[in-house]
């Protein structure tokens, strides 16, 4: 076992990065969704990348990607996924991946470090047929039916089809062999501007937070909107837009520091130019790593439904139509997270809560799990300009590496 | 000439209107989409009728059914429209078609009357295929290209193939002869509740309101609903709800005291639950028959639009897709009819302008036109429970003869 700092080597990592990047190019980004033909040729890449790590690398029944280690000692197990959003970003997840298969890189072949680093990348993080899928399978959370009934988002395929079309129907799906690994880390991008704003280089995860989501229906009178007079309408988009400004008002003295609270989707019935909706329907999502905010805002939302109803002369109804706990991040991973930074970023790492759903938030049902952030430039997230320096690509793979060996080490002793 | 008042025969007028219902009946109303085989089977039983009112029918190649009388004197042109918006009411549309039956029936036979009223069918009022196309094709407003491009909205067929399978392909389209009708006059439900709320019986039309259309688009910024601070978010959705408001805030000062205004549909993009909109866009929608309110009220919309914009952090920008001028209806046919309403309907009859379109519009182009309206019970419109006393059918039926029998009189005087 060593105690002296293992740093990453950085043009691997940035040439590793860009290598991913040829596999569905667009523009700056890559347009590479789960099962397509980019996406098969990241997998394959990736496999074959597994022997220098020293790794045995297997493409499973439901395309993860998972190396396994012969070395004696603690194994950690890290990564990320390799598919894209549609037309989005380069280092949404090859990041994470880059980043494990690295440390795998460094610390497997070298004989004082006890225990090695086990590479997964988890097959459609990005959701394109499910949630999560990939990771769920791997903890054993997803039945042969779910993948029967998986659909691709974006095309008529099912989920059985695009298998097969991979060369990867009939094959097993693995599971993690219980007590096998000290825990699991993952890198990502932050989404967010908070590193950049503040000039920091490392996040240090505390928590993955829990999204709560919410239909909310108006029930008005539908109508013509010719020959109704104003004041006899039942305008249930009206009552709606009036909703928008209430949450608007009233969350932000109840809210938590981080929470955040999206309307993504607006929907008028019969949602015609010449007839006054008779229901509108809008998707409201509360995302915080704090159930009692959560609950005080649920609380909040329903009371402001119940005062609208009574003021009419719409009806307003609040169904909960989700409800995703927060997962903790281990508190020795977010040590370790820091004290790396300390030794390599000149300590200038942040705790802070993910916004945004990772594998990690899955892994860490059934195993420690911990997540570093590095910065993303204007917090682009999503989107083919999404970036980050190459500078700052580097210094989160030092600190990424010097993690990894400070968790063996801790593991070992 | 007679100068003695001619009613309706009222039991007739009922069986003829449920006669009617027959086809295509749904619940207590009717699905007779233009084209559709309870169309056709009602355009033939119309057609049918033709004889009992000294009439020669014919259905034209744009499924209009025009019938023309041999009596000498000044002629009439009265009717309405025989199919149905989808699964909707049994009157809006028959009414106005066998009110003018009605009249024809009693005075055409009568040799004391000078000239004939004769009936018409307009094909498509409701827009299954486009806009005012039969009574559009009447008046030489609609080009062969045009019949062409019209396809069904809610099913894959063109006009041109379902023009095919009404056995109507081919047929020459009938088109006004200019000077032959002293006007148009049409009989209708009101759509609304202003009859009812003053227990009136006729309502005088004095116009038929324009119509302008809006697309007014919210440009903010699309971003991750996880992980993008409240403070720094450029929600296009948001700033859409506040627009709404600000038009329910300002247009009640600076409109005319029957304006009516309507948001029918809204859209986020790209109405992902956890996407902060970066686009949204509304369908906004001005009525009045007055075009210096709906400038007032145009430039009060560009105006909040400014203010918006200025106030950030989105754009709002407005686009007028529609201009619709308002269509006067004829003094001295609103005379008759109010005459006609003093006689026989004790003078129950308001003047009030119609805020829904109607072929009355188009005919108004190229003669003088009138309309009258009966009431309707709750003011219900396009909806299968829409209806109207067996009292008030009669009463309507009566002030409709009797107003025929005064302008053919007018005319031969």
């Amino acid at each position: 076992m060593s105690d002296t700092l293992r740093r990453a080597d950085g043009a691997r990592v940035l040439a590793d990065l860009n290598a991913l990047r040829s596999f569905g190019t667009y523009k700056t980004g890559v347009h590479r969704p789960t099962f397509s033909e980019a996406h098969r040729q990241s997998l394959d890449w990736l496999a074959a990348r597994h022997p220098d790590a020293q790794l045995t690398a297997e493409i499973d029944g439901i395309g993860n990607v998972l190396g396994t280690s012969t070395k004696p000692g603690p194994k950690l197990l890290a990564g990320s996924h390799l598919e894209s959003q549609n037309y989005a970003g380069w280092l949404d997840g090859p990041l994470g991946v880059v980043y494990a298969l690295e440390a795998a890189r460094v610390l497997n072949p070298d004989p004082s470090i006890a225990g090695a680093v086990e590479v997964a990348s988890w097959c459609d993080e990005e959701g394109h047929f499910g949630a999560f899928l990939g990771s769920r399978s791997y903890v054993g959370d997803v039945s042969e039916a779910d993948i029967d009934a998986a659909r691709d988002r974006s095309s008529p395929r099912t989920m059985r089809e695009a298998l097969a079309e991979m060369g990867l129907a009939g094959r097993p799906r693995l599971q993690a062999e219980r007590g096998r690994h000290i825990g699991y880390l993952e890198a990502h991008i932050e989404q967010g501007d908070t590193l950049e704003q503040s000039d920091l280089k490392v996040g240090v995860v505390t928590s993955i937070v829990g999204i709560w989501q919410y239909r909310i229906i108006f029930t008005g009178e539908q109508n013509h909107a010719g020959t109704t007079r104003m004041a006899v309408r039942k305008d249930a988009g009206l009552a709606l837009a009036k909703f928008c400004l209430a949450i608007d008002a009233r969350f932000p003295a109840a809210c938590g520091p981080r929470t955040v609270w999206t309307t993504g989707r607006i929907t008028l019935d019969p949602g015609a130019p010449s007839i006054i909706p008779g229901q509108a329907e809008m998707l409201f999502q509360i995302r915080d790593d704090d159930p009692a905010v959560i609950d005080r805002l649920e609380e909040l939302l329903r009371e402001l439904a119940s005062q609208a109803s009574a003021a009419g002369p719409c009806q307003v109804a609040v169904e909960r139509i989700r409800t995703g706990a927060p997962a903790m991040m281990d508190g020795a991973f977010q040590d370790a997270i820091e004290a790396a930074s300390s030794a390599l970023a000149g300590g200038r790492s942040l705790r802070m809560p993910s916004g945004a759903g990772h594998d990690a938030q899955v892994l860490a049902t059934i195993m420690p799990a911990g997540m570093l952030f590095v910065p993303s430039i204007g917090g682009i997230s999503h989107h083919w300009t999404e970036n980050t320096s190459d500078a700052d690509i580097v210094t989160g793979a030092d600190v990424f590496v010097d993690t990894c060996r400070r968790l063996l080490a801790g593991a070992a002793r």
